[in-house]
């Protein structure tokens, strides 16, 4: 059932990234950054927040990749967040978009669609609700939770990947994963993940790491995922709850190593 | 002298928070958002942060309960909370505030007191030193901490619940929650949970975790401070020390069931 | 090698700090916020982040230290910062620099530079390339982590303390500390401290903390890195990973005491 070349491309994805080290560039909420700039260096990245309009052109031209996550936004912060993202845009630096609440308020729903929109982005991740949100349906999120099931938004997801011609990445039981065209599934993760604040903001920016060295935006969002979620695994093999568990996640993203990866790495192509 | 009834009123309010999983929307300080935000999951709740004022309306909208908390204030953030405060008002979704600081600077005493006579709160919470500088009597508290005792805000606490109509929570050694009439006493804690950064605040969100289940807020503020305090208990069994006594706190938080809430709640009532 | 005296100082400071709990007003980035209030809770302060130009004055007077980071600065923050930072020099508060990503954009550069040279600052803390970008050689850094070792930035930092009348402390595996006179350095601190986000900040609110109960910046400094340092080490006596590193360090800082800081302080007076 899993793919063996896709775990392969996961191993060898993750010694890539600890070999290269590449500078995330993010711009994102007040709740996660710490835990996000954590989980950052914990995977072999180096993590910077800035989202000053006065700097983000010059700090992202310094980027492997950028992170846009609307999680605690103002109207200012989405001009940053599109002035970084054009820049990137110019100098082909990846970006990934977290359009978290969409769905819940409509500065949140039209942030997410006017970032998706004028901007060339390589992935979007978001839970199932936010993803149909950005589609044609209508769709109410509570809050930053989603409220559909994977498999329920995995129509709009395709329509959205080739309208948007991005690569659309659903995170929930089982991650669902596709450019409009391929289609993978990622079997890694464990419920605990859900109990600890911005694991969601944390697969998003693991695919920007390994979006800095991966050009394909697929694959680099399975081996995230992948990785991300056998983290999760891990993790639960030490603790069952949420405080240790949280901590425990950081660990296990530090000492997980490409043989562990290779092995461990649960990703479907179905299509 | 614990009173069992309201031990029992306050196991009955665990369950009904963890069937209900109510949103509970924060306009809070960047200090303790990753912190509240865990512990709102650990107990049951769903957090959403959100301080736009584009958006506060609709997000309190979709809330069970809204959490007000000064501890980084703007005058910008004051008017989200004004405008998120008055739209809870309208809809009946109950309010907590957090004065943080209240009394060491003008900004911070004179917003506290805006939001506490603009708004209809339903409980305000703080230390003696924030709640002494609500009442008529000038107080300074040194940053954030209190330099009074509880007791010694006792007398303002009542006088200031019956003139603001809300119910006041006094958190110390031993905790005072009055209406003006009704006073209750929660002798559950550890004296650890003052080393932790935000364990105030967090107090505050468990109240508003246990309104959105309970329309009575001295029951509500009640049960919200002996499961926290239980869980400080619970933790102090564990470490001694401040870095993993923060993370034994979400853990006790999350595993404390109904029953041991039962037997551990130390809820007196005085009047 | 190592000076006696010194460790005897940081020994006496450390019973002071105790003794004294000062209240430490934090300007500072986003990212850190909740970290550095533990760390200076565990350390024996009282931390106070408060970042409204309404209200830094106020807070200041109450302080025993200010600590400017500029970690994810806009430039109304570098606006507050100088208003805090202006009565902080009136009332002889004394004030730390964290220049934090220095070089790597204009606007932390710029802002940096006139930090330190529109106000009396009695410590700057940086990596070896922020320092370097603030002396007139042009340097680079990568995001907001050092791309140069600690000795290439000394003369530069020797030159720079006289120019600015500050002391200078450039932290790295080695950390080095000059007022452009005197020459110390701490060999304390554990590799794992890079992998844990805001190590650097913590060294910056510790040099504050002890800045706080000692006026001689040269030798608050050499304690507070001392201090952190032989935490550093004591936490990774207990575990190899970054995120239960990143709690043993807090509780490394709560649990040091007097004789095991006169024992372990690795200072070495230079010149």
């Amino acid at each position: 059932m899993f793919n063996q070349e896709l775990a392969q491309k996961a191993s060898d994805n993750l010694k890539k990234l600890r070999a290269k080290k590449p500078l995330i560039h993010n711009i994102t909420n007040y709740v996660v950054m710490n835990y996000t700039a954590n989980a950052l260096l914990a995977c072999g990245a180096s993590p910077v927040m800035a989202h000053a309009a006065e700097e983000v052109e010059e700090m992202v031209s310094l980027a492997g990749a950028l992170v846009l996550n609307i999680g605690t936004l103002t109207p200012l912060w989405v001009e940053a967040m599109l002035r970084a993202g054009k820049k990137a845009n110019q100098l082909k630096v990846p970006i990934v978009l977290d359009p978290v609440g969409s769905g819940a308020t409509r500065l949140r729903t039209e942030s997410a669609k006017r970032l998706a929109r004028e901007l060339s982005i390589q992935v979007v991740r978001g839970n199932a609700s936010e993803v149909l949100s950005l589609a044609k349906q209508e769709a109410h999120t509570k809050g930053v939770d989603s409220v559909h099931a994977v498999e329920e938004a995995k129509e709009a997801a395709i329509a959205l990947a080739k309208e948007l011609k991005t690569t659309l990445a659903i995170t929930g039981k089982v991650d669902l994963i596709t450019d409009g065209k391929r289609i993978l599934k990622v079997h890694n993760g464990h419920a605990l993940m859900g109990m600890v604040t911005g694991t969601g903001c944390t697969a998003t920016v693991m695919i920007a790491a390994f979006l800095a060295v991966d050009p394909d935006p697929v694959e680099a969002t399975s081996t995230a995922l992948a990785y991300f979620g056998l983290a999760g695994e891990k993790a639960a093999a030490r603790t069952k709850t949420p405080g240790t568990y949280q901590i425990a996640l950081l660990d296990a993203l530090f000492s997980i190593d490409e043989k562990e990866l290779l092995t461990g790495a649960k990703i479907e192509a179905v299509k």
